[in-house]
This record gives C-alpha cells, sequence and structure tokens, in this order.
C-alpha cells in the first residue's frame, strides 16, 4: 500500500538544504522593484498627490497614483468563480484608492531601478487628504450616522443573515428548561507565514506572467483579468515553492497590482514583495468575531435551542465578504444539534480595520471557541461533568445537516474523545484539581469540533490532474492543486502511485503550477485538496493505468487478464511478472508499429462532502498573580478518516496547535483607536509564540475509513488548529474558576480578570 | 483560413524588443561556473594531471578530470531512440577523456564560485600527454598502420556501405554510351548560430534539471541517462529561446557533462557555457565529403548510370555516425533516377579535426554541389543547355525511390524551373555571357535539388500535442516541437487555429519545453516539425474541436449539427452563431452540473514522407585577377507544398540562400596540418558573410498542396541551403569556363584556379 505508509516529505532534503527555490530565489534577469505608498490617514479620501519630485529622481521608472489606476472594482478572495451574479464576490477594491479605508490604504506605487530609490522616492511623495473619524469596531461603524466605508452600504453592513432550523423560539421560551446566555469574543490575528507575500511580473507574446507566492494560482490569474479588465487567458501565472499561506495566500493579494505595473513599463519585468509590516498591514488576518448566544437545555442535558448572533468585524474591505462568519455561524450550529431548533443572525461589518479574510479553519476557531466555552460554562453550572455533557449532545453517525445536506457517516469523534480522555487521564486529573488554593493552580480542559471537506455544496468543487509516462516506467504527476509546506506533494504522490499500481518513489511531482500547461485546479483552501483532487488523482491514475494495461495487451496477446502491480504488468490471475512498466513505456515511446505517448488527464466535478472530527485536551498550570498560562501537557485528536501519510498527517496536526496556542495565549493585532494605526505589526511586538513556548505536542488520530473519500480519507489541513484555545480557556476555568470569554488569554487580560472574579 | 496567412511572428516583438528570454538570462540565484580544460594535442593519451595548485586556488569548488568521470560510453546525435541495438547510435564518447581524439579534447574540468576564478585555475592544471602524429584527412587514417581513433576501428573506418539499385554496371561499361568522371570536395564550416552552447544544471527532488539552448529537449534527457547511468525519468530538461542552432544544436554536446558536475557539488546550480572559439573547435560542423563519381549517360542525354564513392571526414567522434553520408549518396542518387542502375559507396572516416555533425540538410548541401556540378560539367561537355539537361533526367510524378518507398507526389520541380529561369532571364543571360573576354565577367548558374521530410521511413518519426482551453475562449498549445528561430511556434499556432476553428490570436503558444510536462517530440530537425508535429497538432485540434462540439450539444440540447468557426459553435447548416467559446469555457470551467476542463492530447505517429524540391539561379560577376565572385542576383524556388506562412517561409528561404553564400565563397574551416589545431576557430578569422556581402535574395514558391502533409505543406526548413552553392559556382564556370570542384570558391583557389585554367 502507497497509501497510509509514512513517506518521507519529496521535498524535504531540498528544504533542509535550502536548494527548494522560492518566488525570490527566481531572477528572470534584471528586475525593477515597486514600492507601495500607503496612506497615513484610516479613514478619508486623498485630495491630491504630488509626485513631481518622486518622478525627478535618478532611477525612478514610473511613479503611478490613484488617480491613474483603473478603476475596475474587483474582488481579492480565493473562491472559485459563481456564473451566478448573485453569489460572486464582493467587487470592492482598486488597485490604488482615493477612498482611504484603513490607515496605510494603496493610494500610489513607485517603480524604480532598484529597492533603495523605490523607498528613497516614496518619501518625496506628497499627499493631501480629507480625513474622517476612524471606526475600529463594528459598534461603531454600525451607529446611525457614521461615514460609509464603501457607499453601496451605507449602514456599514456588508451582509446580515439569518437562519433558522426547526423551532428555537419554541425551546428559547420554555420555562421548563434551563437557559442560558454567553458573550464571546474573539480577537483579530496574522497568519505569520514565515514568506512574506512576493510576486514578479513581465510581458512576453503580450501577455503577462506573474511568479507569485500563491495557494490558488489558477485564482489568481482569474483575478488579475477581472481587475484589468483583460481576458483570463491572457494571464499565467506561476507558483514555485511558498514559505507557508495559511489562508491568506488564498487571496489574490498584490497580483493584480503587479500585473498592471508591468503593463506601464512595457512589460519590463517588475518585483513587487512587501515587508513583515505590510503583510500585517495589508493583508489578511483573522476575523474577530463577537457572538452572543442563548441557549435552552433540558434538566436531561440535551441541548434543545440555541441562538447565535455573531457581529464580524470585516475591515476596510469585503475580502471573502459574508462567507466567514457564515460559515462560523453554522460551525456553531453543526457539532451539536439542537433537539428543537436553532437560529443564526449573522453580520459583516466594515470598519476601519485591515481587512481580515480566510485563515486556517475559516470562522471555525472562532464559532469553536464560542461554542466549546459556552458547552463548558453550561455544562459546569448544571454540574455535568464537560466530557459527558458533549458526549451527549454530539452529532450522531447518519445525521444529516439541515443546511447543506452533508451526512455524518463516523462515530469516531466520540472514540477521538475517549482517547484524548485516557491520554490526559481526565477524571483522575478533573478530580485532583477540584479544590485548589495557592497562587499556581492546575486544571484540565478540554473542546470538541467538527468540519467540512471542501466547499461543495456551497460552492463549486472541481479539479484536474494529468500524468505523463516516462522511458524509465517513471511518471510525472502534475497538478493545479498547491503544495503550501502542508506536504501535499508528497501525497499527491502516494495517492497517484496506488492508483496506478507503482512504488511511490517513481512518481515525479510537479511541483510548479503554471497556469498555461498545469491542470485546472482551484487551489489549496477549505482543506479540500486530498479530497477533492485526490479524487481526480485516484481517477486520473486509474485512466492512466487503463492506458497502459491496454498497450500491455498489444505487446502481450496471448496473455490471459492482466493487472498492473509495483510497477509490473503481472498476470491477473497468477501475479507472475510478465512485463516491467519500463519495458512496455520503451515500446510505447519507440515502436516502429505503435508510438504513442501515454498520459492521462481527468477532470473530477466532486459533488460530495463528508464532515471531519477532532477534540483537544489541555492540562495548564496558572501562575495567577502574574496571568501567566503554562500549557503543561496538550493532546489533539483527530479524525480524518484514514491518513494518507500518518508522519505527515502528525506534523500538520502540530503546526495547527502551535498556531491555536498562540491563539489562546499571545496573539492579537493592537490599534491606536485614534488614528488606526496597527501598533504592533511585527515580529517583535506581536507575540506569535515559539517552540520554547510549547510543551510537547501530542497529535492522536481514530482512523475510520470515511466512504466518500478517495482513499478513505477527509479533511485535516485545518481542523488542528481549531479546539486548542476553547481547551486552553476551559482548562484554565477549571484551574482558577474564573470564565474569561475574549482571546487571548494574555497575562494582561487574566490579571483583570482573576481580579474581577477575586482571586486577586 | 488560419493556414497560409502572413501572420506575424508571435515571438517578433518580444525578440526585437529584447524582452525573450534566453538560458543566459534565466538566472535562478546564484550559480557555480564550469569550465573545462582541453588537451593541447590532436591525437595521443593523456598520461597524467596534477590539479593541485588549481584545487587550491580559493573559489575553486571541485576540479575533476578524465581520470574521476564515469567510464560510460554514450552517444551524442539527436536522433530517434532505437530499441533495435543494430540502429543505435555509435556510443563513442565519454564525459572527459583521457584517449585525446582531437585538438582541444576535453580532459578536465573545474567548477569554481566564478568565471575567472575558473579560468585561472584551468591555467594551473599541469598535463602530461603521450602524444601520436595528426591525421587531418581520410586518406592519413586510412593508410595502413595508422594509429586507431577509436579501438573498436582499428583501420579508422567507422562505416562503410555500398547500395546498388538496378544494373549500374552494365550501364557504366557500356561503350555505346557516353562516360564522364568527376571529383568534388566539399570543405568543413561551422553552422556559426548567434548563441553559442549554454546549459545549466542543478537537482531538485534528486533529480537533475538541465536548462539549455537545444533543439532537441526529450533526446537530450535520453541521452543524459545514458551517459550518467540514470533512470532517464530522472532528468529534466527545460529549453527556452534559442538563438540558431541548424543542426548543431541537433546534438547533445555539454549537457551530459553539465549534468554530471551539478551531481558532484551536492545539487548545486552549475553553469556552462562555451566560448565561439570552443564552439568550433568542441562543437558539431559540416563534414567535409570528397566525391568521385563515374556517370553513363545516352547520346539522348539520359542519365543512364552512376557510381558514387563518398568519403566523408568524421573527425575524432562518430557524432551522426554514418547516417550522414549515407544521406548523401542517396540524395546524390534520387533527383534524377537513372535509367539503368546506380552505386553508391560511401565511407566514414575517423580523423584528429573537430567532429562534423548534423548541418542544415544533412549531407545533402555535399552531394548537391557534386550532383549539380557533375550534370553541369556533363551538359556543357555535351552542348546541352543545363537547363533542358536537368529537366529531362528529374525525378517524374509518381517515381517511388527504390530504397526507401518515398513516392514523388509533385511535378513542381519542372514548374519552380521555369520559374526561376524567367526570373534570372536564363536564356537571355546564356547566351548573353557566351563569348566575354577582360578581367571582369559575367555568369549565370543553376542548381536544383530533392529533400525528403522527416526521417520516416529511416527512424521513428513520432510527436505529440496537447492543447488547453482557458476561460476566455483562448487555448494554450504544448509541444514537445521547439522554436529555434525557425518560427516554429508561429505556424504551430496558425495550424492550430486551422484545426480547431479558430483565429490565431486566440492560441498561445507554450515555447519552453520542459521534458516534465511537455508532450514528447523528438525536436527540431530533418524539415520534419510542420509535417510530423503538424499531423500531431491537427490531430490534437480535431480532438479538441470534439470536445468542445460535445459540450456545446450538451449546452444546446435542441440545435441541430454544431460547428466550431472562428471562435463560435455555430448551426453546422446555416453557419448562424449560437455561443462563443468563451461562452461554452466560462460553463465547461465552473458549471455546477458538469464542471470540465476540456484539453486533448493525441500522439501522432508518423509513416509517411515526402518529397520536397526547388532550384537556385545565380548571376554572378567574377574578378579573374583577383579571385572575387560578386553574386549580382540570386533566387531560389521552393515547392514545400503549401506554405503555412508565406512571410515565414520567405524568411526561412532568405537564410538558407545567405547560409548558401557562405558555404560558397568564403566560409571554411583551417586547420594547422601538424598540430591539428583549428586556426580561425572565431568569426573575425573565419569569413561568415554578412549582409553586406549580399545582393538582394529572392525567394519563390510554387505551391502545389502536398497529399501527404497535414495542410498540404511539406520540408521547408533545410532545403534553402542547398542549392545555392552549386548554382553559383556554374555560373563562375559559365562566366570563365573554368569548372571549381573544391568548395570554398574562395580568392585564393579562384586565383590559383585560374591560373591553372590559363586566365591569368
Amino acid at each position: 500500500m502507497e497509501v497510509g505508509r509514512a513517506y518521507t516529505r519529496v521535498d524535504a532534503a531540498d528544504k533542509v538544504t535550502g536548494r527548494a527555490r522560492y518566488t525570490d530565489d527566481l531572477h528572470d534577469g534584471p528586475m525593477l522593484v515597486a514600492k507601495i505608498l500607503h496612506s497615513t490617514i484610516a479613514n478619508g479620501w486623498v485630495k491630491s498627490i504630488d509626485t513631481a519630485a518622486a518622478r525627478a529622481l535618478p532611477g525612478v521608472v514610473k511613479v503611478l497614483t490613484c488617480f491613474d489606476a483603473p478603476q475596475i472594482q474587483y474582488p481579492t478572495p480565493g473562491h472559485p468563480w459563481s456564473t451566478d451574479p448573485g453569489h460572486q464576490d464582493v467587487a470592492d477594491r482598486l488597485l490604488l484608492t482615493r477612498r482611504v479605508r484603513i490607515y496605510g490604504d494603496d493610494i500610489a506605487v513607485v517603480v524604480a531601478e532598484d529597492e533603495v530609490t523605490a523607498r528613497r522616492a516614496l518619501k518625496l511623495i506628497r499627499v493631501e487628504y480629507e480625513s474622517c473619524p476612524v471606526m475600529l469596531e463594528p459598534e461603531q461603524a454600525m451607529e446611525p450616522g457614521a461615514v460609509p466605508i464603501h457607499e453601496e452600504h451605507p449602514d456599514n453592513i456588508l451582509k446580515r443573515t439569518e437562519t433558522v432550523v426547526g423551532q428555537p423560539d419554541e425551546a428559547l421560551s420554555d420555562p421548563a428548561l434551563l437557559h442560558f446566555e454567553g458573550h464571546y469574543q474573539t480577537q483579530q490575528v496574522q497568519h505569520c507565514h514565515i514568506e512574506n507575500p512576493i510576486s514578479y511580473a513581465y510581458m512576453e507574446h503580450g501577455r503577462i506572467t506573474v511568479v507569485t507566492s500563491t495557494q490558488i494560482p489558477h485564482i489568481v490569474r482569474r483575478v488579475i483579468g477581472q481587475a484589468l479588465g483583460i481576458g483570463w487567458g491572457q494571464i499565467r501565472v506561476i507558483k514555485p515553492y511558498i514559505g507557508g499561506g495559511f489562508g491568506n495566500k488564498q487571496e489574490v493579494l498584490y497580483e493584480p497590482l503587479n500585473a498592471w505595473l508591468t503593463t506601464q513599463v512595457g512589460g519590463r519585468c517588475v518585483k513587487l514583495d512587501v515587508s513583515r509590516e505590510e503583510t500585517f498591514q495589508n493583508t489578511r488576518s483573522r476575523h474577530p468575531i463577537r457572538f452572543d448566544i442563548k441557549a435552552a437545555v433540558s434538566s436531561q442535558g440535551r441541548i434543545m435551542a440555541r441562538e447565535c448572533v455573531a457581529i464580524s468585524n470585516q475591515g476596510g474591505y469585503a475580502s471573502h465578504g459574508h462567507a466567514i462568519v457564515a460559515n462560523a455561524v453554522n460551525g456553531f450550529r453543526q457539532t451539536y444539534p439542537d433537539a428543537v431548533g436553532h437560529r443564526s443572525v449573522a453580520y459583516t461589518v466594515y470598519t476601519n480595520r485591515p481587512a481580515p479574510g480566510a485563515m486556517r479553519g475559516y470562522g471555525i476557531p472562532q464559532c469553536d471557541f464560542a461554542g466549546e466555552c459556552l458547552m463548558e460554562d453550561i455544562a459546569r453550572e448544571m454540574n455535568w461533568d464537560p466530557y459527558q455533557f458533549r458526549l451527549k449532545n454530539i452529532m450522531p453517525l447518519g445525521y444529516v445537516d439541515p443546511t447543506n445536506g452533508i451526512t455524518c457517516y463516523s462515530t469516531a469523534l466520540a472514540r477521538c474523545m475517549e482517547k484524548g480522555r485516557d491520554f490526559i487521564r481526565w477524571d483522575e486529573l478533573r478530580a485532583k484539581y477540584q479544590n485548589q488554593t495557592g497562587p499556581v493552580r492546575r486544571g484540565v480542559g478540554m473542546a470538541v469540533f467538527s468540519y467540512k471537506t471542501g466547499v461543495y455544496p456551497i460552492s463549486l468543487e472541481t479539479a484536474s490532474a494529468r500524468i505523463v509516462l516516462n522511458q524509465d516506467g517513471t511518471v510525472q504527476l502534475q497538478l493545479g492543486a498547491t503544495e503550501i509546506g502542508q506536504g501535499g506533494d508528497t501525497v499527491f504522490c502516494q495517492m497517484a502511485a496506488q492508483a496506478i499500481g507503482l512504488p511511490t518513489e517513481r512518481v515525479n511531482i510537479v511541483s510548479t503550477q503554471d497556469t498555461d500547461t498545469a491542470p485546472f485546479d482551484t487551489g489549496a483552501y477549505a482543506s479540500r485538496q486530498t479530497y477533492v483532487t485526490g479524487k481526480a488523482i485516484k481517477k486520473a491514475g486509474e485512466l492512466f493505468r487503463e492506458k497502459v494495461l491496454s498497450y500491455a495487451r498489444e505487446m502481450l496477446p496471448q496473455a490471459g487478464e492482466l493487472d498492473l502491480r509495483a510497477g509490473e504488468i503481472v498476470d491477473g490471475g497468477s501475479g507472475e511478472s510478465l512485463l516491467t512498466l519500463e519495458e512496455l513505456a520503451m515500446e510505447a515511446f519507440y515502436s516502429l508499429e505503435h508510438s504513442v505517448h501515454i498520459t492521462a488527464e481527468v477532470t473530477n466535478h466532486c459533488k460530495e462532502n463528508t464532515f471531519a472530527f477532532g477534540c483537544c485536551f489541555a492540562e495548564v498550570e496558572v501562575d495567577i498573580p502574574v496571568g501567566k498560562v503554562k500549557v503543561l501537557r496538550i493532546v489533539n485528536v483527530h479524525d480524518s478518516g484514514r491518513l494518507i501519510n500518518p508522519k505527515l498527517a502528525e506534523a500538520q496536526v502540530h503546526g495547527g496547535m502551535s498556531m491555536g496556542i498562540g491563539y489562546a495565549l499571545s496573539e492579537e493585532m493592537k490599534f491606536d483607536p485614534a488614528t488606526g494605526r496597527l501598533l504592533n505589526g511585527n515580529l517583535l511586538d506581536y507575540k506569535l509564540p515559539t517552540a520554547m513556548d510549547h510543551p510537547e505536542l501530542t497529535a492522536l488520530f481514530v482512523e475510520d475509513e470515511d466512504p466518500s473519500g478517495p482513499f478513505g480519507n477527509k479533511a485535516l489541513g485545518e481542523p488542528p488548529a481549531i479546539p486548542v484555545a476553547p481547551a486552553i480557556r476551559n482548562a484554565v476555568l477549571h484551574a482558577t474558576g474564573v470564565a474569561v470569554n475574549t482571546l487571548p488569554l494574555s497575562p494582561q487580560r487574566l490579571v483583570e480578570e482573576f481580579r474581577k472574579g477575586g482571586l486577586i
């Protein structure tokens, strides 16, 4: 079996030796350098820009402002295109903007022969603004009389939706039930991928090529076409290795601007990379969402109904629009089906913050924090063991989600919980830490989650794969799906090997996507690739295998039923080897009778989805006087179906847990309320946790074969980040009795809450 | 019609603006530089090499010698691989050699951090040799007792073949016939492409990537595999634009050495480019061939039989082996079928010259010189008009070549001759220049030729093509066939457009071949691509069209017969437009019902061939005392079937004519007979003609549709170079009465010949 092996990453050696080449390692001769001028106000208008001094600086090739840029509004999120205008993304961006909506908005750009000149030129540009009051919170933006950030939305509400399932009010107003309320607030955090966004663009044959660090090359191609108002086929996007994305590169960031710049300098190559500060300020982040929840629970501990009102702070631009908070309220409901009914109300509100977008989990880490805090708080109030309370209410086998029709194929969540409970010694520690005193106390907490696999049926799921035979019986696997550091290339090779009947060693992945030749795929997001692209690989592998066997039958007309196993054509019955794939390939290439170059290319239009599950258990030690939480032990247990590569799965979970720890304890983008300026947009002031801040991270799995997955597999990319923050918050609650409902649980916040709770 | 349009080259703007990127324009980060140490003897052995001083030089990364290199002998010519060992190329090369066979042979290599260091290190290497006498001519090498240049061939004859058609001796000994003898000698010339051979190599995923200026990327891949003894799929070859090849880059030159070097420095990127001097000395050239001919002709002017003995000077390495002289003697016979019989005897002889290989025409310019001199000399002696004498003897319609079965489908050669005769005013000038005196005289001469299209049935002809639909109704055309300056990419686009039913503007060529993803094709040689690859493009276009129409039928279930014309789905009967290809593409990509990414990939195994024809007429003025020939007017007339792009066809002919003029008048590689050192291996001393040396070049065509060609087309790439030298030689003969039988007609040679002829 090639699937299920802990196969070493195909890019491991190149990456650890520094030989793997990223966008900035690829230099096609001399490049011009572009640098962006950012606004020094957060809300208002550019009245005028004086570029004369900048243009006069030797080495400056071009200075372009918001008064020069095309006035074509375009969308930026990495969603599959919809032919239904009502389902298309919000097009609220311009390449450069006169209407300033965030501190640091893009208002002009300098293209120069080198970076120093470009930076000097930026300083010579004089801008006159007209300012409005800064609104960083939805409450401010929704106030009557607030200046509309986008004219199309006078109340600054991008969208409000209300979804009702069953009869929530029946239960929520039933005096025979127990009633609870919860108010939970998540913070704005950034992806902090190692490689900042970077691209370069040039023209060839009158077409534009953009080499860029992206998760979604085919979507970047489309959005550049939209932004520049040219045919999508006139753009070529090339994606080399990327240094992380986590959803930020599921957005079309500066590629359209870069593409436009090359057209303004006669097709010369222009590089546009951004600093860490610009990455924080001008690219995406995770939405801060406020959840106001009501719940009605039976005395038997059954959740009868919940109402969830979520207000999502969208910042200055729509990005993924309403999709993330919609996903969040849906996810809030999904894990624990309410017996009687559910209501969710979701708001997406423009503010003057840097615009959040997709980030690992796509709203679910937020809702899982709210939902798992709520479950903990109810259990605590009802004197239930939180483990048992959750177990009673989780989604049962065969459950069909009433809004999207996705079916629960697995009971593995309960077994994940059991595994986590045993690992952390739940019952023992829950009892042991019951009645602590003193400044340092310990606790254990948990959280569970469910997660969809890909975006069907909300959006299109489509992927193609191509397989090319070489003379030595190896193959190339070519995809539009992307390796973004997660190990995609490796598991794709394993899947192709499995489908064809080859050792994985004989599959060469074409790691770089070039939209001119790569099969179409919407890219890396929504934990979709091993599932959706995996199905395309399986189909292409099967077609390839059939073509090989058909040629084998030409070569071996006397043979019985043939099969391809481990790279050999064998007798289907006896398993006797009749021909190696290398021998067959040599004949197929060079036969004087029948030469054919065997390749197979297949589209998979995926019309399935499935739930992945998991949980986190954490043991913490809280130093109450200094508000310091130390995570002593932590375990994530995942049901992601069958693991394609157990080692890579473990690594994926470790990364997600690390991200969850930062989300729980230290990370937060902080703003000056007066100016809207980001105060900690760098990796010194923004407290990303390091390995030094982590205990040993434990990843466990329950491997149930998913009946809908190509190889029994389902989502794993995003889930690990989801349950960590609520598990830690619940452990702190267990340790201290103090329920902290706002993330992160930073020392400042904890000290404040402990004071309120009377602990200090 | 897209085929037949004078469509502007797709790469025109990029090339004239300098934006087109060649191998040396592509820099993937810092590169190591390799420089080769060449022997200072022409024949002998390396006894020892002392590299200590070179290795000690700071910045030197590696010094490798012939004592370190793998001892795997490999072949270098760009022939399709044969699974028949008897038909495989001669494997007589090592990456670095102890046995020195030419002056400047490759005996060691330095890899350094930069070029200056590499060159300094070369000078620090000390070599001890054991020398043998230098043999530059076949006559020397064939002498009894001569040192074998390759042990496998003690007599230095790589191969001798004799081919008899009919009963040549019957006519050659018939006293009733007229008998003639001729002795003709061609010289060694070099391709002189602008871009010297260059490559760089690095490792990725444990595989070797070589970016190289080649005509034959898929063959380079194979030969590297052979030379290094590794699976061919473990190598990836990328071919960017190249600055000319003319057959020299139909050879695998330094790519295997470059590939090996990167494996010796841990996969770091190593660049290996060679100087103009090395290009002359160490890469290929055109074979000097001596032809000794007997002919028997009837008194009615019918060629009854000929015998052609050809001795080809192969230099130190086999390269294309016996194939070129075999092609030459075959070509000698082919144009004028002998009534009674023909004998050809061909020798390929190793000498200590730089090894010749493929060069535009592949032996045919040599044999056409011999053959067309002979025809002229016979006509002159028999008092026939040389035009009429040729006309009487040329291949008739329906003629089937007795050795390869290729059929003559066209009578256009006679019409080409007529067109050329009219252009030059043959009859008028032949008469006018009849009896000249004085030091400056004029003459007109002519020559004709026939030429095969591709290599079938001698070798395999196979090519694949892939077409990819974009959302805007444009497509990418991806091929393994290569643009080498000839305009291939442009005519490929026209062919695809024609086959699909699209305007050519909507076809984007993928100009760079990457063997990991490009369809297989053996590459640019033998004037095969528009014919063999053209058939693959036609088939792929038709399959693509069928897939599009099949999707159209899903979208338009009520419609009648559908057709695709000029990028629109139309009613097959009325021609009414029903849908644009863009609309169809958008639906196919993004349909929620049936999403499919339309692509088509097809192999064409070509089992056909056809003759192309043409002729050259030249008017010259000869300044007898100084031996100077001035070409006053010159015209080539070609039957290459239907022209895909008349403008590019004209340009192709101009280039060939220029090459022919240099071959006729000035070009020759000259050697020091004592040391074997090349004396004029640079563009100052080697007299390549320039535009200043040319009259207006006229290209005319007779466009007969070829029944076997994909679009009625056949060979055009090489033919233009063929008939020019004999036409000029025959014009000089007409002007002066002196028959010069050795090329080139340089002033030195002409003065000598005119002295012998008593003119001075």
